[in-house]
């Protein structure tokens, strides 16, 4: 039996939570939560065990394995205990939102020994899969350039994150194109340029930008062209809007998840994901597939995903980003590294 | 332990086999297959057994369940020597292609005490399931009208299909569409009307229908307006055209599985289907997930899926259909039954 | 110079004076508009004479052409007392809504001796256009099977129509989709059947159908399947559906004029259809193409369009349509004549 | 009577000559055409006399206005030598693909004083109108972000264009993106960022980048984000992938013109463009109703579209973008002045 901690009762600890519980052989044996009020609902949702910390956690139930799924940018306290504990890490993406949180979770999971999974979960999602799977057969030739974009409504930053302003477009979104990329291009981001700009969501109070478009340089030579927004119309279609292009040279690729062919008219006009949380008996989605096969490789040894040095760079390449929107200038990743480390 | 045996080692018994591999407590123990080359193919893969019929099937292995997997003209040998047995079953769909063999399998099901799935895929198909929620929810008001067209290019009766000229686009098309409609209106077809042609199939060599269009009642008061071809052209997008829409009292879906938001294009342009047969570690898709049900339910007492008494209601609309493109008639699906059945 | 008086001067009406206004060699002299109200508006607006009645408006004015722009059920008046003077006649789609009227009116032309265009506008749709192109091409072989929809959300019958309850979806919608089908194929309807269903736009005090599913066997042994409804959600793209697709021997079309690459969000999410009434100084559309086309025809001796005949051919399938759909029976168009009538 | 001479009788050429025809009061009296081949072609076609060159074409008809239709690189010549001799011009876009030559251009122009519209055919572009009357309206709220995609498939630098080595996606296809973001928000570049690349077009003999990606800042704060590629695969829908959104702050536009509702099958699946050439008796499309709206202005003093001045302010902007490309760097389109030219 392998037992898992979560921690974060929120949204997705609760999904995490979700989808494990028939998986054989698996048993979520409680969350970490320090929001009394969201660690109530979720005592009460699901009948487990919630604790305020990582500590209590790693005390009171010694899980083999533990899911982070706190806001964006307080991963760290989390994962360095875990990791330090020798426990199996599943981390949500991005793996930090600075380079020393990034850097000292890398360094941590390593000394600690334990598999690590940064959650980035469209490694599940169908689409991408098999965008992967025909990439990766070669039929597509090599990759010359790709264009991604992943946005949201106002609903996102307004409305369902209370950390909004804490992360951006660039940090909340851009983790799954660039990590998408990455894999569709077996290749990594050498320079980024970018453009971005603030005042919309701050004039309703949330501090961040409003819009980041980046152009990245890989080191196999092909381009990608990448645009996430927090500042799209609550009116469309739902509130995540996400498309994708690749082009080799032998072939292409559109896709467009936006529009997966299920239109609904109620209330308003809305096009749906089919994939919804279930299918019969069947938990499905790619956050459940990827939980559930963290879970199996756990067990059996079986690859569990990208790991912690793949989350770390992605890390680096949003820092990159970042400032080179701040700055008008092209930035290397490389240069990314904490400040006072060695390069 | 749920043991289960397979009859037909083609395409969809292969794939049911596949399906079943890593589930906890199932074990496929072999398959029946008539064809010896098919028989030699699928024991070679799969390394189980493949004796050539349902008897000894049952004799050799006496499982606890059947899968039929036989062509659509051909279930009825297998069905009823297995319900007889007392052995559980999923009959592909549809039922039978007549009547007599319908009403055969359903008395044997219904004597011989044991479950039932007929194998209507589209109900663990996401856009479906998605499209049946939003009904049931009520949130769309009670039906109006639906429409459904499910077509296949040339492909399929040419050369994927060996039997087509025993089936049609009626006998192989339609049960997924009725199917469909009666799932997501939860009514019962009264009447049809139907027209159709054939002809350029005929010049190929397989002698069956063109395409076949139908016009149906349901005892709700609504309408539906079903097509489906087996006359598109193999340069299109894909071998499979399944669009649906519905409209009710307070909202309506369009359905277009033709166009998932992913199109390729490497030697020509295609539009594919997201979901594959796998995503990570996990085995997707309807009929993946639909036999896992049947086996899930059959292991603990849960729900399967759609009975013989609704195959059986297929079937008859489907009758009445071939009924009324012959005689140009409107004809009532009740008036469909054996000869020499007493009404 | 070519003169031309407008009996009707409601949307369409004034559409057609404004399409003519800087053709050359082409004067729009007035309307003729019983209602007072319409036509003090059309009068401010155009600075164009407003008479009551087509007699006021030939005694007035001796046009040479007459367009008549009233209601689908009120063209017998016009259009005969213009015929019978020998005008050339512009008769808005349906030619008529009974058989009485639609003989009255073709037998007036044809004794006029005078030109009649009916107004299938879809012919100067640029995508029906594309689509007639490719099939008189033979590129697509010769036509196995058609698709027609056209559908209106609610707001056209419950607000844009004020004589709603004197059309129909059948009326008002299918002489779009069963001439576009007919121009198509370059075939003629034999024999339809129908279904449909009343009681939701009834209850909302509008006394007609709600929709209608056709099918229809051409001459040339090919078949369609239409579907005209009035009751989609004011909520969706647009108030109009249309969409239509064909299948010939050796290639398909699909069409969905719904979608045409255009998608607007602002209070609510909306297909915008992109060719509006002008671009630049062009005055653009299919209506405004029409009756451009029908001005300068009459001035040069070129084609005009669809005469007298079809449109009665129109009328006489749609009448055949609604005696179907109240029968449940299969309908031959040939029997469609006036009471009466000798066959 | 206004009498057009147009430079180039190729595609382009022949194309303005046939949209203008028909039009009255408009009489195109020759072409200049350097290529024998050419020339014979266009006079056998059109019946039109074809001198050599524009001094020809001045010496011999002394038209009023004079169009250019040379290659992207080949403007400067003809445009100089109409405009000194005070004609009006319409000049392809881009308006040159050097400083020197749009300087040169642009104070020949001045200098000259007749009218010139600079060819961004876009703003004749249905879906592009369409979105610039909905800006325009104040509706989508003002300018945050725009995206702009227009790409060829390798059809268009091997086999169209025989001059495509001398030309670039960034020269070729980004004057018609950049003009139509510069009139969607009513604002104009300030500096740009670019990465591309090239080596796959080479490969094939032409010697070219083969994608090139471009952020812009805008004088209104706003950003935009440009991709132009020549590598796009033949087997797509169509030799143009053109695609555009707007997101304001109280709404946004998604456009696709890949995707007008029009798909054909025949040997191979394509997207078509509804809009081709004529409908009916109208000459129709972008190009089309630019040059008969720039003869119509010239007739009446109306409104011909944008200038040269306009077309100098897109050259720079493409300038920047190569030297931002070759750089790494942010460039800024102020800087874009020829070389000896005083700042």
């Amino acid at each position: 039996m392998l037992t898992i901690g979560i921690v974060g009762a929120g949204l997705r600890g609760r999904l995490f939570a979700d989808a494990l519980e028939d998986q054989t052989g698996v048993q979520v044996v409680g969350f970490a939560e320090k929001s009394p009020g969201v660690a109530a609902d979720a005592a009460t949702a699901t009948g487990l065990p919630v604790v305020p910390g990582i500590d209590d956690l790693l005390t009171d139930h010694d899980p083999d394995a533990i899911i982070v799924a706190t806001p964006d940018f307080a991963h760290r306290g989390a994962a360095v205990a875990a990791a330090t504990a020798g426990k199996h890490l599943l981390i949500e993406k991005p793996l930090a939102t600075n380079l020393d949180d990034a850097y000292a979770i890398a360094d941590a999971v390593e000394a600690g020994g334990a598999r690590c999974l940064v959650g980035f979960e469209n490694r599940w999602n169908p689409h991408v899969v098999r965008a992967h799977d025909l990439v990766a057969s070669g039929d597509l030739g090599s990759p010359i350039t790709s264009s991604a974009t992943l946005s949201n409504s106002y609903f996102v930053p307004t409305q369902m994150l209370s950390w909004a302003a804490a992360s951006s477009p660039a940090w909340f979104l851009m983790p799954h194109t660039l990590d998408m990329l990455m894999w569709l291009t077996g290749s990594t981001p050498v320079t980024v340029s970018a453009v971005g700009s603030s005042g919309v969501l701050a004039a309703r109070g949330i501090d961040t930008t409003d819009v980041v478009h980046a152009l990245v340089t890989f080191a196999d030579g092909s381009t990608a062209n990448l645009t996430s927004a927090w500042v799209l119309p609550d009116a469309g279609e739902g509130i995540v809007d996400f498309r994708f292009s690749f082009i080799g040279t032998e072939g292409s690729i559109a896709a467009d998840l936006s529009h997966q062919g299920l239109t609904v008219v109620s209330d308003k006009l809305r096009s749906e994901w089919p994939l919804g949380a279930s299918i019969g008996r069947s938990k499905v989605g790619p956050p459940r597939w990827m939980v559930q096969q963290f879970a199996a490789g756990l067990l059996d040894g079986g690859e569990i995903g990208p790991g912690v040095r793949h989350g770390l760079e992605v890390t680096k390449t949003i820092c990159a980003i970042e400032e080179a929107m701040a700055d008008g200038s092209s930035v290397a990743v490389a240069e990314m590294t904490p400040a006072g480390a060695e390069l």
